[in-house]
């Protein structure tokens, strides 16, 4: 499926209108039928759909592990993605009759609204990952030299796993806790340990991103923008390290700087 | 309540650390009682709260007009607030049972996933306001002039209700559409028509925020940030004009141009 469309647009600039062709972002609805029964619609970026419904169902806790899921199998001509398994997080009944309505910024009541919030967010009590000053900036790079369509559409999250030495894999979305899903669901798939890792994102982190960041499990986050105050209470409790507002040569540390040093 | 935070945090510039006050956005998640029912939680920026509720009921058409609420009580306490009505939209029970993931960029599949948005989307069909493109820099300028929070903390986002010749009012949140609800819901407690105005919103243009838009029913729709295909779509389906990447002495006027004019 294309995730850039390219439409006429007219463009004023310097007092006068022109037409151009301009590349716009897809956004695409998918709705899991889990046993085929509906469970959720997610609005994304249509690329790697399967690994975001395996990251977002993992995370939610309603199916934690890859190998609980027996089949999935996606129908993208009428926006269906087909989950087949044994093992269902036994509250999703409950679970479902609650509407929540996520902000885009965080979907929960004092940041655990979800009883499954607390199931799988992982609190990181030790230090396993370092990372120096230098590693910060360059990783922050790579991730956004390969953020081609976000310079393009300028309508996409991007998100990146990495060791503290290099870029591992970056995903983007319209969504932007699906760029996260979409690393998760990848990792669990392909057995990628995401211990000593670190999670790069493009956008603001939100309690919501933090929390993810955690059920994922990694212990440092990276971001070009602002954190919350609820991302960052959430953050300490929880052990991860958050560094925001990283742009030429600063940036700044909010929570557990233990996990950043400075180079030799 | 407060909206922001003040947070020791460790600033990294120019090869060195140093401690700084920084200043964080709040979030707040309240949750909506319906007739003392849970109905929904939203994570928000804690202010103009009964405002945001107001337009959340009325743009998801459960409760569409003011006079229909008989009471309105904020507890902020434990976070919750109580709205009593005689009218609730009659598929509400049905809507409940399922449950929707936004992606922070719409909520939809195909742009219109609640009954109710097909309710409550207005399709504008007239031309009855025009902006010049001078108006069109002026109306952002001032939006950005009032959008102090987002200047300390990086963490929000703006949202305005203009006239083509000035800035009306003003919102912002670190939920995207809650800034429109915030919006909407104090233009009908306060009876103030929305008819020839135009809204000036910070973020990007997703499906959802263009809904929102509609729902509100403004003709026009300025941003600093893209637009997304599904948003376009759903923009030139329903009449509204969509002007984006305002930036500098440059914009990209996407969808119905009739409404948007040269400087005489």
């Amino acid at each position: 499926m294309e995730q850039q469309h390219q439409r006429p647009i007219i463009r004023f600039q310097n007092g006068h209108f022109t037409q151009k062709k301009d590349l716009v972002a897809v956004e695409y609805a998918i709705t899991i039928k889990l046993n085929e029964k509906e469970f959720a619609t997610i609005v994304c970026t249509p690329e790697y759909i399967e690994d975001m419904v395996v990251g977002f169902l993992a995370s939610e806790g309603i199916v934690p592990k890859w190998e609980q899921i027996k089949d999935i199998h996606l129908d993208t001509e009428n926006g269906f993605i087909h989950v087949q398994t044994d093992t269902i997080y036994p509250f999703f009944e409950q679970l479902q009759n609650k509407r929540y309505i996520t902000s885009c910024c965080g979907m929960s009541r004092q940041g655990f609204v979800f009883a499954s919030d607390v199931l799988t967010a992982k609190k990181m009590s030790s230090v396993s990952v370092q990372l120096t000053t230098e590693q910060i900036f360059s990783l922050m790079n790579e991730m956004e030299e390969q953020a081609d369509m976000f310079r393009h559409t300028g309508g996409v999250h991007n998100a990146a796993l990495c060791a503290p030495d290099r870029l591992l894999l970056s995903r983007m979305d319209i969504g932007r806790h699906n760029a996260l899903d979409k690393i998760y669901g990848h990792c669990l798939r392909n057995k990628i340990s995401v211990r000593n890792k670190i999670i790069v994102f493009s956008g603001r982190i939100s309690s919501e991103i933090l929390l993810k960041v955690a059920k994922i499990g990694c212990e440092i986050v990276l971001s070009k923008s602002a954190p919350t105050e609820l991302a960052l209470t959430l953050a300490e409790e929880l052990g991860i390290t958050t560094v925001g507002f990283i742009r030429g040569n600063s940036f700044n540390l909010y929570t557990h700087p233990e996990r950043i040093v400075l180079n030799n």
